[in-house]
């Protein structure tokens, strides 16, 4: 419980906040109190999008004996000197899994381990089989066509380092190595709580589970517990106890509304350490704990939600997860069409529509401009220094749909 | 069956490849096949990452009404003129439900609809309740802290197009407006045939179902139909008969090997079309047709089958469901670190390490390099017209772990 010097918010409700907490402070919060979860074993075949929890090594050389690099015939190289298209070297089909003599060839496939004698490997379209005889049309020198053993890596050498995050590629790669169960990086677990839809404000249905249950499996998170169509602070109470999760999350009821019990009701189960920050949209974002349990307490409109998810959320399931905490989005830089005009103090986001390098800002955050933001295909972050751009400024754009996904 | 002046391939085992088909000409023997898959319909809270079949239309008028923009007191902003922190304005709490009194303010939480005669939102900060009195402490203009009818969108605006891949953003603005369906296109089926591994070449265990499955989902597909573990030429073709399916998907025995079927089972139950193509690797790839049902045989070393499944298999995959054909790998410029010797007429895919702008060439493809791939975080394509590339050349990278997602 604390430490962190901060007093504890009033209840805003009906009152608005007096005070707003800088993003600065409020990320350093959730800096100090992501820590990263524990190791867990899985099979490798169920493995991708997960983070390493430790160096992974090589169980054997790689390869673990000399074998061919490609289908061919394996061949002593001295015995198909002199072989061209006009004047065959010919020599005997051999077996494989035998020793192979001098004057013999044996067909195997790419990877397969090099009979002993055998010091090369012709491709199949540099030789004909047919019934035992074997004509080779070109030399072949010795060491061609092979891998020799351990080439790949030794047993023990590191293959991936910790915190690596497994790719389908590297699934395939490591099955192939004989790997079978790697150790990770624990999934967070989240307790979800969605608040009812204000009935002044809309449509019945909640806007925003859907929105953050693909926003937490991007962050390689889970939904370990949902409660939907919370209510009351009671109701509100009860969604937040969630003994297992990792992290707590509400969305809705976070404001300043008479309605908006979700502050009281973490402040009635653990500590609200922070409600109402410099951040637009996403300002009625409330930050605390329930026995050491991170909470955060995200707006209901869905703009302000993915806003404050994106801000504080995020970072948070990328910290306890092992990832990189920064925003996972593709950035570039575009070039602003019109101007934006920011507060001062606040960090403010906004959406715009960048074509080519154009970078167009679409409705101001506090305006909301839900069908507005439709058209975003990107957002860009406005400092709490600064008081906006000018037309023409360069800034840097977060690119929607083309995310790091877990 | 044709049409497409390209002869039958003869059965390649224990021949190799005495010509291969061009990458070009592969690319668009697919793209002349692959056809938008029919619309669907799906609840929206399941459309996150689906594409947009038809252009999306607002519904009615966004917001439906004049409506507040903020937390606050809806007023008549007459009524606040002179108010200061030193002498309150002071108003008589209301009912939002209700018509606005002259003389009345009534609270109302952000994006409610505003009470009748009210013309302005007023911050709850700038106000203060104290039973039924309203200190107002700061004048507030007409228009103030309002979002006009329609001022987002008019009923029948498009509001998305079609194509669009809808975004988590997407779906909870969407659900905000009242969206609860959208057509978007069909996913296509994929029916996976998977090779037993070959005895020979290492693990039993194959390697390469669980990085196909994660690379169909990346690009929007569905496995349909999975067989595993499968070995002779019946079984092969017993595994392609997948009525249901758009696309067929065979992994391993594709090659030039004794053992390897799939090319021969495809030419018994349809059409191949194409065996062996100029690439490195993934030159033992087999594309064709079964009843108009492209089949694509990969092959089963994990980085060739890796290598031709991004080149072929998931191209078609995302032209099936509406999306960008183009690998959805970030993409950045590289200075290469080393030279890259490739073959005039084979497009050749090299495993890149990229560092900070410094691209690092590891094994040359036909290596195979299992463990060198590993550290790969990137791969260059040196097209089939060149020879390669000196020491310092720009290159560009695509990075694995920045795909788009589906």
């Amino acid at each position: 419980m604390g430490g962190d010097g901060l007093k504890p918010p009033a209840d805003v409700r009906l009152r608005g906040f007096a005070e707003r907490v800088a993003v600065a402070a409020a990320l350093q919060w959730i800096d100090a109190r992501a820590r990263r979860l524990a190791a867990e074993e899985v099979d490798i075949g169920a493995a991708a999008g997960r983070v390493l929890a430790a160096p992974l090594a090589a169980p054997a050389d790689v390869p673990p004996a000399e074998c061919a690099a490609r289908d061919g015939f394996a061949v002593r190289a001295g015995d198909t000197l002199g072989g061209s298209d006009y004047d065959p070297a010919v020599l005997t089909l051999a077996d494989a899994g035998d020793p192979l003599a001098p004057g013999s060839a044996a067909p195997l496939v790419a990877g397969a381990a090099l009979p002993p004698g055998a010091d090369a490997v012709l491709p199949f379209e540099q030789g004909q089989a047919k019934g035992r005889r074997v004509e080779i049309f070109a030399p072949v020198a010795a060491g061609a066509g092979i891998v020799r053993r351990a080439q790949q890596a030794r047993a023990g050498a590191v293959l991936l380092d910790q915190g690596h995050v497994l790719q389908p590629k590297d699934i395939g790669l490591l099955i192939a190595l004989g790997i079978e169960r790697v150790r990770v990086v624990r999934r967070p677990r989240v307790a979800l709580v969605v608040a009812a839809p204000k009935a002044a404000v809309g449509p019945a249905r909640d806007a925003n589970e859907p929105m953050l249950q693909r926003l937490i499996a991007r962050d390689g998170g889970m939904v370990a517990a949902l409660a939907t169509g919370v209510a009351g602070q009671a109701a509100m109470a009860a969604g937040m106890a969630a003994p297992e999760a990792d992290l707590i999350l509400v969305a809705g009821r976070s404001g300043t509304g008479g309605d908006d019990v979700a502050p009281a009701a973490l402040a009635e189960r653990g500590r609200l350490a922070i409600h109402g920050i410099a951040l637009r949209p996403g300002g009625s974002t409330g930050i605390g704990e329930i026995r050491g349990v991170p909470v955060i307490l995200l707006p209901g409109e869905p703009l302000a939600c993915l806003c404050a998810y994106e801000m504080f959320a995020g970072r948070l399931l990328r910290l306890c997860g092992g990832r990189d905490p920064d925003l996972p989005h593709r950035r570039c830089e575009g070039e602003l069409q019109g101007k934006i005009v920011s507060t001062i103090g606040f960090v403010e986001v906004w959406q715009v529509q960048l074509s080519g390098r154009i970078a167009k800002p679409l409705a101001a955050p506090e305006e909301g401009g839900l069908a507005a933001a439709l058209r975003a295909n990107g957002f860009v972050i406005v400092p709490a220094a600064l008081e906006g751009w000018a037309p023409g400024a360069r800034v840097r754009v977060y690119l929607y749909g083309k995310e790091a996904e877990a």
